[in-house]
């Protein structure tokens, strides 16, 4: 009871902080840096240590208020999603995705998390980084696949969030061009039926990581998101996948406010 | 004595409790949760700390209530089965088997579980996830091995639980629907003759987890379990599976208060 | 010199002990345990923690009498052998070798040892099952094989102890009984000459654990063991063995007083 | 603040001792170091404690003078590099980088490093090394290659860096010297276009370590460096890599004075 | 510095004790261990724990003399040679070699070793074991490779070791051994240029450790070490080689009272 009324007093501070962050740092520029290409996408995933879970609710509370702050000074050059993954994945209690210009900007606000009251809590486990490209293979494709990929997907809320690495084998990089694009929109094909369902957003890693690309995903319906996983796991392109996961990462995607109140409990 | 006294106490008070929760949650649907299709089945394994083997026993006694109460509240929801690993895995100490509607209430239950008295012990080892079906191959079988699988298991304890999860090779996947039916048909059929001693409950994982199946097993004889798995090694079938196991978990079913029982002494 | 004195003192208790324990647990038929099929083996693996080391001498004798009293109290129902890996294995410091009519009685056996005093500084490492079975392929033999199998082991000390764990190929369970039974001939037929220095004993773990066989070996001479270890890796049958050892667990054969005494310094 | 004021004191000391130091150790020609043919690099990555974010930033100072220290100590013999992994890398937060003309110097630093104050905070986590030699390959290459391989890569910063250890296949090893040539002429050529804008830097590595080359990279554009890689991935030599990464280790370059004034934070 | 004075003090008492010890122990006949076939060897990598770092300086001297007096003690029976690895190898920080007659005498050096004040500190990470044996295919070889076999190492220092564990495939040993003679003889043939610079020692360790054999280095030219393994790497047996290495371990040999010197420090 006494560690809800200090959360309540938090988010009435937190609100007027709010106000006086909002008027100092100008946001940036958050759809663009979603929606670009060139962009540096950074998939950071934590465990919380022992300790967290043994302090008391005030003191877990007070933390938390310098994780509020480190995201909002960073928000200045940063969009920075959370993800709760504790209960749904056996790798980390917490994934942070990090859209930015340059690296350099998403490692310092990971320096500065990493530091902070609440960071000291935080184990990193796996750091990934992939970079936003226009399309590679989309304009060797066919008229009719081209106009189904503008499928809006639905709107409304998409709670699971979920992270695939994928490295490809040697021999999918000796293909040419063109076999890749054939193989290619057959993988499209068959990922169409799903695209108002699930929402997805491709990220090139090779050189950044040691996974060719992290592929991310946005359901509502992980019995949909199981059903595009299979019909991809169908077409010929996949034997040329050499890791698919390992690990899939599975969450569920909360506002930092959300989340502060999970982890305050 | 003390111990065992404090104990029988508990188990008094828990009695009235029970009464009470009883009254005000009403339990979901079990048997449904147990037997429909698009269900979603969580196999999450903990290990215990260092430090519960130290607490003193009437301290472990009240801690255990708190798993007692998450467990209650949850059922609402949740069908949770529970499981003793300790002795007979080197994985975990404990399995929690986990039926839903939706994976973001499992994910309450194991988050709350995770910051209850007790769960601060626990340490997540392993969380797997899938999702039931009505059988992929089954309408494709002869009218004889359809009729075979109608024979009911024998009634009776089944005390053994084991968990192997399963991942096929990309080669299966490329097979088209006519091949994995034939396959499957041999499959089963070397399976058929232990339909009466052991249960199977079969789930499927493709990109909920990186695994492509999770079997569960339930049974009272671990040499005609060792029989059947024996049995589907030598169909062709087994080509085509790229993991089984890894980890295997066996451990013993138990209702909540037997488990209760054990790590309470 | 104190710590030595304990020492005795508490092995003159003990025999007092044991002939008052002797005199109420009936001891399980050992031998039979150890000969007939049907019969479950576990193999548990554990590491002492590094309290252990810095317990005062007197303190360490008071918990190794507790693994004395576990061990004795469940000889009414389990063969029980133990073995000290340190210094040979770098995998774990202790063996058991446990022999059960059924695995649960061996789950109660390790329950209680891990809540026993001593217990709580063990960590399992490892945990293996099989069960014994009848030869599958000696009846396919020829007459001259037969007979040679027949070669009692030498009598005598055989203080070491070697445990293999092994996985077959798909591969290998393709292939049907003739051609099975007729590596196998070759198979035994190359281990022939170390019977009489090398004493073997097969468990089948298919289902129990996540290699398909355990070998466990006892021998006076490793030179004799590392040989016929290299006239197994000569035979073809050695082809579908994807898993020999990993680990590969090597240590010495202790009566349990032994091994206190040793874990008493 | 107080944080703040005691670094600027300590740097302040630091440039008198600095200036102290200078007249005493004679800096070894770090030039040739890190040009000339056989120098051994090692590239030494570690990750600090928990114990580190909990110290009062005072004791933090303290500490990282005695890196300061250990370092110009061994620059009498040594060229040293440091990075800031953390962030950016999940295996490690610091990364040495050390030439030296044997490795016995490197790790005399190295054990000072450990045993010096700020040492006992770190963990380690890879060690690599490998050894410099003249251009393997280039005296076969076609004559427009070798002019293009004289193009000076721009001036200017380059923060990052990324270290990638590889292994070939035996295939590799087999090829003869011309096949060899051939294949790495390719190579070169698919890397010529990325030679203004991202350095290299290749270690030999065999029996050395548990890789056969330390490959190593400036840039300031990791957009270009994840062109180069998709490059040299589309060539013909890359299926006779065996191992790529696991782990690419990805950092930041810095002054010590800069990484110091990163972890008084 | 008064770490310094309690140091040589030490060595001083050392000194006396060396005597009696020496009047007391008769010293195995390390030649003969050392150089004849039928011997065990034993690898045994240790790391040191965080503790060792924060003892004072007269604690750290005092628990070395633990050590020491284990060494000696044993060196009864056993020759016993000790590395440095710490900051060279990843894995471990020293490295103990011991050979003997049987590995139950080696266990038990290595029981009292870590039950020693100094042994509490330790964690072992790897213990392999080996054979010596006569050389296996050397009788199949021309007169030439026979002759240039016998070609004596330099004397002089080799101040660094290298151990490199092995594990050959399935494929090797169903070679017939004409087949393999040919092989080993080029194989051979490629380390011959490297016999002055490079001393080597052989141990079979099939069925006493997970690889096959272990292969032991002494060099004072790393650079040499490098171009004998490209060699071994460019012949055909290399081909049948599944495991080279990992872990490779690299050190520094040194005398017990050097490495207790730079552990005091």
């Amino acid at each position: 009871m006494i560690a809800r009324l200090h959360f309540i007093t938090l988010v009435l501070l937190w609100g007027l902080v709010g106000v006086w962050i909002g008027s100092v740092h100008a946001e940036v520029d958050r759809e663009r840096l979603l929606t670009e290409a060139g962009i540096y996408g950074t998939f950071a995933a934590f465990v919380l240590d022992d300790e967290w879970s043994r302090l008391e609710s005030s003191m877990r509370i007070a933390r938390l208020a310098t994780l509020k702050g480190v995201v909002e000074q960073h928000r200045e050059k940063l969009a920075i999603d959370v993800y709760l993954l504790r209960g749904l994945s056996d790798q980390a209690d917490m994934l942070f995705r990090i859209h930015a210009m340059e690296l350099r900007d998403t490692q310092e606000f990971l320096l500065d998390l990493q530091s902070s009251r609440f960071g000291k809590h935080l184990t990193g486990i796996k750091v990934m980084h992939g970079i936003t490209k226009k399309p590679n293979y989309v304009p060797g494709f066919s008229d009719q696949v081209r106009t189904d990929l503008k499928t809006p997907s639905d709107a409304g809320e998409k709670p699971y969030a979920i992270v695939i690495p994928i490295k490809k084998s040697a021999d999918w990089w000796e293909l040419d061009q063109e076999k890749r694009t054939a193989l290619m929109q057959e993988h499209t094909a068959a990922a169409l039926p799903f695209l108002n369902t699930v929402k997805r957003k491709l990220y090139h890693s090779s050189g950044l990581d040691d996974v060719d690309f992290i592929t991310y995903f946005e359901t509502s319906s992980l019995e949909a998101f199981h059903g595009l996983v299979l019909s991809l796991q169908n077409v010929k392109e996949f034997r040329y996948t050499r890791q698919f996961g390992n690990p899939l990462l599975l969450g569920t995607a909360h506002s930092l406010d959300e989340v502060i109140e999970v982890l305050a409990q």
